[in-house]
């Protein structure tokens, strides 16, 4: 069989090409893939070759957040059944590290992530037509679900993992810094952990519309409304839990003098080096807690979507064909037009 | 009754002057001063004339840790018998505020706090041969004890609260980096919570040989042996809990290197803005908690300094009266000669 | 002022009588009581004169869940204005001990809690046509909600509390031993935390049938369907969070038997002395721990029900006035009749 | 090669026999055994043929808390080098299982322990002289340490896993209910942890002697001075975190009157049902957390032996050979004479 791959050889430089696919070996599953969504880490690569110490130093194909349906079952797979919607978990731990045996399989010591540059040779990833991946890395949806709700289990997993990290949420007062694809994300995470009132900061109008459609209790245009932040302020600060979804350090700055003493940020965006005020982390004594990805989640996400106990439809703006997927990934990058862009497959 | 102060006017302009000390008042004790140690954050005030945005706007007596004995009682109070050594707690929260009345003292938002320029008026400080204060800010010691080891218990009062700050230590591999009095007292407080695998790191020898005197199972010079830290970074990292006393930019870098998946940092240094990797928080999920000053834990480190549970003698290496208060102060700056300094006062 | 009051005398004697109504003091408002839950520990005095060492020693006024209207303000009180729905939170704590001081008023050592027998003089309570009460324990309602409403803010407060208990729910499996009132309200509290399997036990067909309309997953007869709780004890349990409001021997033992190792158990109901299988706790190292009262979180429940974000509806039952007081407090009793009942009163 | 066994048949039927012993196969060692501490369990196995559910249903050769010296080296097995004196953990998690995978063994759905009757068929125990396990469950000593003290690695590491269980120790007050060789190693670990306000109690004089020697701040007997307890019940309770080592209902009461609102209590002593004051864990919101065997803590106990930061000699009260095996079974029944009872083997 063939399938079209988009294949990142440099920055700027994605080629949509044909690759031969094999059957599916034992254990493992054919996939028709239906729709994938474009994400930050896949327009760094494409934009910068990468970030930090990550760099594409290889012909990679992208994307690590996609649905589609079961074609045809390896030797000794069960199901599901052909034709059933599917999201797939770009997450593959060793199973046998330390970290793994220790329950902590995010930190797995050779963790090959699909659509990944961090490891040499790279991870290939999902945005082609047919995949073959193993069972296990599939969940199943039911029938009233489309894929692209199907291809945000991904990024929801994110979330829900991010939400994990602050403890109890019910009753707390919230602040999201950045409200692109993750933001809005782990605003409904929040929400559906109880949180009620949640404020949502960002640089861009249509982004903040999206935040209020989505049940921010305020969003706040801080580029051209800073002031609004003021009251969050006061008596050092009133918002008990906050998320940078921004990896910014004026966002950062702003989520260290909105927190309370004892409050907790915590941060999902990701960049390299950032500056931050050492004095307001020590004098209020937050506590600050990097998220990393998912685990059990991704099979909560999947639930919760299959539900619609989570509505993940508001943030999806765009979907595009395989072929326009360099346009796509231009589009994903505007913040003023996109939230999260997805491509469609021949699935 | 008259007293000798040393009172900071403006950066490196300390003078030694005579004030007129009033009798004790209700609930008041007078003090004769016997010892008091020159903190950090004296010699930010000294050398820079503050820190961030605290700054000396109005002449201040320095000094937040010192020691004395009870010359008189004011009015309705019953102790400490008259000639008793104390250690005086330099904290007065309000007891009204919201923080107050969350058990959270440490977060008043009136704070009074002997020696510091963070409030207007400045609140003075405790370099004085005769102090009067509320007795409630009086801790008592036995007689086996030096005004000396008694000068020490603010500081390590903060030190046992950052220990707190990191859950249960035994048995946890740690990190300290920064080996000044407070890094010295964070690695007594440390092996008190039951941790036996602890490496200290600072760019003077002489810090180090102290650090090692107080028991750490390894001492890092990271200007001149770099090297010796590698093993620490193996496998993502193999602290589970680190201390910094450093504030220093590169001394965070390494201990996010050093720190396992899911370690803590306990802030323990302060200065304003730093730069950190936080790429590393994230992926690692780096729990990274502020400590701030100290509440329940001042009389506790009495408590243990009174039995020599923990012995604080060792960080002590000057002591001059109160008359070379200035030449102190410049002994305390240089970290090759001296730990902590001391004054001594006419009582 | 006259205002009729429901005075218990001894179990079974409860009395609507007449009493004085002083003018409202400074800081103190009159209210126009409309509805009053009874709730387990009412019934408790009514029926047993107690329990534990809590004896009713001296005629009480019972009630502590209850709503009612402003009708005039003492002086310096600012609002709520005349006319506003209001619930009374019966939490007086003294404000001044030390767990008051520790953010921890729950643990108030002279608290007095309205209708409580617990200290002698007995607080008295809420069930009477007229109030008089400090407007710091009244919180207003939006016009939309109504006094039958507003007077479950207790008893969700009660629940929000006690989920709060179990760290963060989202995600969690769930087991809800006991689905009178708190069990249903704690579902709810659940449900809103993000739990979304969530099982109910009861031995009364009526109270699963509203578990089962308040959104519970799973609603379990244990009287006469036992065997549908093996599947929750596979391979050492499969809940990981339940909460047993019952205070039944039988129910803490199928908590504790489908508990997976290292769950937690909220105790929610109360009793004096129960048994339970020690092995078990130990064994898997079950987390069991009590949750009392409430103290933010009434106020958190009357923003919910004040938004609806929680419907609290589907609880009450009945309602009768208060003349029929001992009716209600039969009625009450029976649980397969009845869950909430309320009495109206004159306002 | 032929070694003797303790093995027991039923309740005070212990034989002690010879069985034929196999080389070390690959990845395995064979020990000459040199110490062996009876425990509790063991107790229970001897006297009433098991505890709760767990019975004697075949002979099964007693013993889990054993050193020996290595004697040979199976295939691939590169040390510990012949003679040296090593502890066995009986512990062997499946590896396998979601607890194991969870980083929870402890609760492995397929634990074998040595010595444990709890499985069928059993898993056969230490006492013997010669022994062939695997190497990964073999923990060398330095020359410095005797046998006795090695085999005191297993119940240590049960008491580091109970110590660390109640969070931070550090300045908390302490209660330990239960002064047999358990409750000394917990009293022992809590020191460690930096508690210094530590209470135990017992029924035994010789027993609450050892409590002292061991640096037990108070030391009470609640079967003759039952009031020396009183103190510690003032204002709902004076102890942060207590230990009850004793399984027995008295002491738990003793205990849920001590604690303060908010307080912890580890269960480390094991029974069937037993009855307990529910009203306190609710209304003093007491977190109430079993404590089962250990996993990391066995290393870290070998360390803490090695070394003697934490000297397990006053625990040891009787040393027999094996050969009087039923005697030796006897005395540690015997707590007026007896707190740690071992056998000595040939090795």
């Amino acid at each position: 069989m063939r399938s079209r791959v988009a294949r990142l050889y440099a920055a700027h430089d994605l080629r949509v090409e044909e690759d031969e696919v094999p059957a599916p070996g034992p254990g493992e599953v054919l996939l028709r893939m239906a729709a994938g969504g474009i994400c930050g880490s896949d327009l760094h690569y494409y934009h910068d070759g990468g970030f930090g110490p990550v760099r594409v130093r290889e012909p990679i194909i992208s994307g690590h957040e996609a649905s589609g349906r079961v074609a045809a079952l390896g030797e000794g797979v069960k199901g599901p059944a052909p034709g059933t919607l599917v999201a797939v978990s770009p997450s593959q731990p060793c199973g046998d590290c330390e970290y793994c045996r220790a329950g902590q399989p995010i930190h797995c010591l050779s963790m090959r992530f699909m659509g990944s540059a961090m490891r040499l040779p790279h991870e290939q990833g999902m945005f082609r037509d047919l995949l073959v991946v193993p069972a296990a890395q599939v969940h199943a949806f039911p029938d009233t679900i489309t894929p692209a709700e199907a291809a945000c289990a991904e990024p929801l997993a994110v979330c829900l993992h991010a939400a994990a990290q602050a403890g109890g949420l019910a009753g707390k007062r919230v602040l999201i810094t950045g409200a692109g694809p993750i933001g809005l994300l782990v605003l409904a995470a929040a929400r559906h952990a109880g949180a009620t009132d949640i404020t949502v900061t960002d640089l861009t109008d249509a982004a903040l519309e999206r935040a209020r459609e989505m049940g921010a209790s305020q969003a706040i245009n801080v580029a051209t409304d800073a002031d609004a932040l003021a009251p969050l302020t006061r008596d050092k600060g009133q918002i008990d839990i906050a998320f940078d979804c921004s990896a910014a350090g004026s966002a950062l700055r702003n989520a260290f003098a909105a927190l309370r003493p004892r409050g907790t940020l915590v941060q999902v965006g990701v960049t390299g080096d950032v500056t931050i005020p050492l004095n307001a982390l020590v004098g209020k004594e937050i506590t600050w807690r990097g998220s990393q990805r998912f685990h059990p989640e991704f099979a909560e996400a999947v639930r919760l979507i299959g539900q619609r106990a989570i509505d993940v439809r508001p943030i999806i703006s765009h979907s595009l064909p395989l072929e326009r997927a360099a346009e796509a990934f231009d589009l994903a990058s505007d913040r003023s037009l996109a939230c999260k862009v997805q491509l469609s497959f021949a699935g």
